[in-house]
């Protein structure tokens, strides 16, 4: 039996939630790394990470944590990037490699690229997979099967580390697509940061809507709670992203807005032929993305 | 052995739908209805409901399906039911009771109530368990398990017709409750069609996004299908809503435009702390509601 060296004999964690411990845990599963360190704040969620096999050690400190990594992997809110890289970085190897799973891309490599220290690099990379959940209880070792992740090299990402990056994604399963961190900022900006501030401003509507004697929400069916699933998202992750993709978010929200003001106006002047078009066009749009190869697979 | 008779001994659905279909199923299941007739315009949803056992006869004649029927279920599209209505009571037979399933209320009342021939009793209800599914084919017999079922009787509603229809959805499985058409319509407005047309702006508005070369609802992932899965729903059952709940969903409209527009101007000037609570506070009402018993169980 030959003996091959995992891709990553040390991994770092930064954040051990649920897209940091998904990472670990699928790495873990497929042989492809080593030992894994935790790094994180909260003791209770090292100790759920360190029992369910995701970490192999625990730390509070960022730079004793990383220090013989080869691979560091930040998870944390995009706001926090840049701070906690400032501890950390000091403290890596030479060779080692950074990497992130931040929602938004520009204002992660403008708080981390002027830190690198020498023979450090940075990848930066986001996972589409995110759930409402949060926390290591909600990793999952099939996290990112199937799923797709954007990794938004600069001018200074060195090629090795990109291979490394984009190899560890593809040993957990996820398709790899490589664009400029602008071009991610908007994409994700459409497709989920502007669908989670419409949802949360649904259900603060709806639910402080208070002209009966009990709350509207009690009455919801399945629909609804597909809906606004979302909106029971992380505060704190869903403040950070809204700040730090405020640009492209504010473009998103706009545009959606008009759209929202064509349909309300079609429904206050009765145009039945414009709603039918406006729903139409809406469900084709819709039905066309409901493959469940990509998701279900 | 005793035979008891069923609780409705012919029962004839009008739109023999998910909403229709999935009533006449239950009760035939519950051995609570002896022979069902299916009435509709398209020949091929009949046959389907025939080969599923959802009806027992078919016929596109609202007078001939209905005139031995001792209850009548009108699941067409709201704005459809004054005009099929119209068709169908004359030839009800005295004792009938007619009931129907739309998603709006007062406006169902108003254009049936001034038909009714005399003996002849309507019962407004409507079932909250609808999906973005239609078509015989997508009737379920345990459709309307543990769900709500509102009727809002009017002045004019018959006790025994009343007691008639509450019966069939108890043996259904859900939980009537009875309310009036204007609190039915505000709430429905808020709970249901707002979030529809909240869904079908955020789709035309991704969707038609046309920066890149490439539809943007190509890289949604798990979240933005949940959300956006109610978009696919029947574009003239919508545009019927819209127009026939004009003016609670004008109101729940402009409620919720209030909401979007704090949040885009949080976001626009960067204020970090009241985004955080404007997302706590609806994560915290979104989680109280996610209770799996009402839904799942």
């Amino acid at each position: 039996m030959t003996m091959t060296a995992p891709l990553i004999q040390r991994l770092a964690v930064v954040g051990v939630g649920l897209i940091g411990g998904s990472f670990a845990l699928g790495l873990k599963a497929a042989g492809a790394v080593g030992e894994v360190v935790g790094i994180g704040r909260s003791r209770a969620n090292l100790d759920t990470a360190l029992a369910r096999g995701i970490i192999d050690r625990a730390t509070d400190d960022p730079a004793a944590g990383v220090a013989e990594a080869d691979l560091v992997f930040l998870s944390v809110p995009v706001l926090s990037m840049g701070p906690v890289a400032a501890r950390l970085l000091p403290a890596m190897r030479p060779g080692a490699v950074l990497t992130d799973g931040g929602s938004v891309k520009q204002s992660v490599i403008d708080a981390i690229e002027p830190l690198l220290p020498p023979g450090v690099e940075f990848v930066p990379g986001h996972p589409i997979a995110g759930t409402e959940r949060s926390g290591a209880a909600a990793a999952l070792r099939t996290g990112y099967r199937n799923r797709r992740c954007i990794l938004t090299p600069t001018g200074r990402t060195g090629a090795e580390a990109l291979a490394l990056v984009r190899r560890a994604w593809q040993v957990l399963g996820s398709e790899v697509v490589e664009m400029s961190a602008d071009k991610h900022d908007r994409i994700l900006a459409a497709i989920s940061h502007l669908p989670h501030m419409v949802a949360y401003a649904l259900v603060n509507a709806v639910g402080s809507y208070d002209r009966y004697e009990e709350c509207l929400l009690d009455y919801s069916a399945g629909g609804f709670r597909d809906f606004t699933r979302i909106a029971s998202s992380d505060p704190t992750m869903w403040r950070d992203i809204a700040l730090a993709n405020r640009e492209a978010l504010l473009e998103m929200l706009d545009r959606y807005r008009n759209f929202l003001d064509v349909l309300r106006d079609d429904v206050a002047t009765g145009a039945g032929e414009q709603l039918y078009e406006f729903f139409h066009a809406s469900k084709q749009m819709r039905d066309a993305i409901d493959e469940p190869t990509r998701e279900d697979g």
